[in-house]
């Protein structure tokens, strides 16, 4: 999907918000894991209710690669199936494959083709730490997008993120400055945590005109008006990431229609936060 | 398995070799896209052939996911199954998941359950960028490895890795300081790119007793001799990786003796190196 697409999806929509499909088969409504008879598998069927519920309220959708890999070797098959759902029936939605990879030259590659070729995502996530060449395959696909960690959620992101080099430049700005003449804002984003809003201002100096996706708001504790404040652009620029507070918003059988109600909400706090047209 | 068994391995076998197992389904053997009726997919029986012919030179093999995740619905049930022959046939090899993970706790503990429960992996690569809430998970498995990146053997290695703080401590310097504190050397072990051997004696002053995975001899151009100079303990501590210049040693019909000749090369060479115990 183009830049030009998503941001008047956006504007169109009145919401930034996308739904991250991280669903823990221990987690999802138990009378899914019961056999309806159809064949399809309960994670299967737990995406597609979520997604039906959400669609019009969410921007983007953002499987976990992790989820599904947990699921053993059914995994691949159930993430294809939810992509091709998702394309399928809300072809406006911008799919991101969180799978935080970074390899050398060869196998980035092939993490490209899997995501790119096999599976049609429009963006995949990567961890920065091996450099340039581990980014470069997936930037040679036109119309797909790298997204790549910059400032993480996490308590732990000060670990080596944080630090400061001998220009008392922390890492993640660097990481900042040199990818963002790999690509351009048409196809590179870089993911920054909602808890690091104090960061984000700065941020904004330097990749003035990047989408960011922000997870972190929610379970996490991060505050949409912050990201809002610091951090979004006249083009929006933000794709704010809910996954557990809309998924598990009920554990009942009412789980879908409670996750399109959390998803509503968000919508409409990001509704009065988007600059107007 | 045990860093002990491990260390015997090594020396009754006179061999440090990882093999690589990366099969690129462009690049395997034609002959082999060939259905011979009995079903498996053409590269579980390639990765069958090399396994039978390296096992008696090499110590532990490294499935690298990508080019398993290429492979599209099918790939994860391949990877399964490769390593259910290894397990089943040669019960005294190393299994190690080249996988890159790095996400937060939630997620990592997600990837742990599929590369530790629903597959038997040994080991997995991991990715430090988001720090430690990233490798604890995997930790948390008794007589499980992780395996964190230091310093990686391609080029954009320096992009990140190698830029030093206000101490002037290079980034994977950093990442060896904090992290050996996390787990231990029975638990723990690093990747150094063989193409790093000026480094190695360095590093080995900051973890003197971790066993380190050292991709990048051969294709990539590292000298075993040199990773041997720098790198090698009393108990080794080295496992040396060859992917494609083992697995692609031919692309013939004897593409498995030719990897099994390659192997013994390789570890006739290793033998030379070992320390007389």
């Amino acid at each position: 999907m183009k830049r030009t697409e998503l941001v008047e999806n956006i504007f169109r929509k009145g919401s930034f918000l996308c739904v991250g499909l991280d669903p823990d088969i221990k987690k999802i409504p138990q009378h899914l894991l019961a056999n309806d008879g159809n064949g399809e598998h309960p994670v299967l069927r737990f995406n597609k209710a979520i997604i039906d519920a959400t669609a019009p309220y969410c921007v983007a959708y953002k499987p976990n690669l992790a989820f599904y890999e947990a699921l053993g070797a059914d995994g691949f098959g159930v993430l294809d199936a939810t992509v091709r759902y998702i394309r399928a029936n809300y072809p406006d939605q911008f799919i991101i494959a969180d799978a935080k990879r970074g390899d050398i030259g060869n196998t980035a590659a092939m993490y490209a083709r899997s995501l790119y070729e096999a599976m049609d995502f429009d963006a995949v996530t990567l961890a920065p730490y091996m450099g340039e060449d581990s980014v470069r395959p997936f930037l040679e696909y036109k119309g797909k997008w790298a997204v790549i960690l910059a400032l993480t959620s996490n308590k732990s992101a000060s670990d080596f993120e944080l630090v400061k080099d001998l220009h008392d430049v922390p890492m993640y700005e660097r990481v900042l400055r040199r990818s963002r003449h790999w690509g351009s804002a048409v196809d590179t984003m870089y993911v920054v945590g909602a808890t690091q809003a104090e960061h984000l201002a700065h941020i904004r100096e330097i990749v003035p005109r990047h989408f960011l996706l922000v997870p972190g708001v929610g379970a996490q504790g991060g505050s949409l008006a912050d990201v809002a404040r610091y951090g979004m652009i006249d083009e929006c620029g933000l794709l704010v990431n809910s996954s557990r507070g809309i998924i598990y918003a009920s554990s009942a059988e009412d789980f879908a229609e409670a996750a399109g109600k959390a998803a509503a909400e968000m919508a409409a706090e990001m509704k009065a936060l988007l600059p107007v047209e």
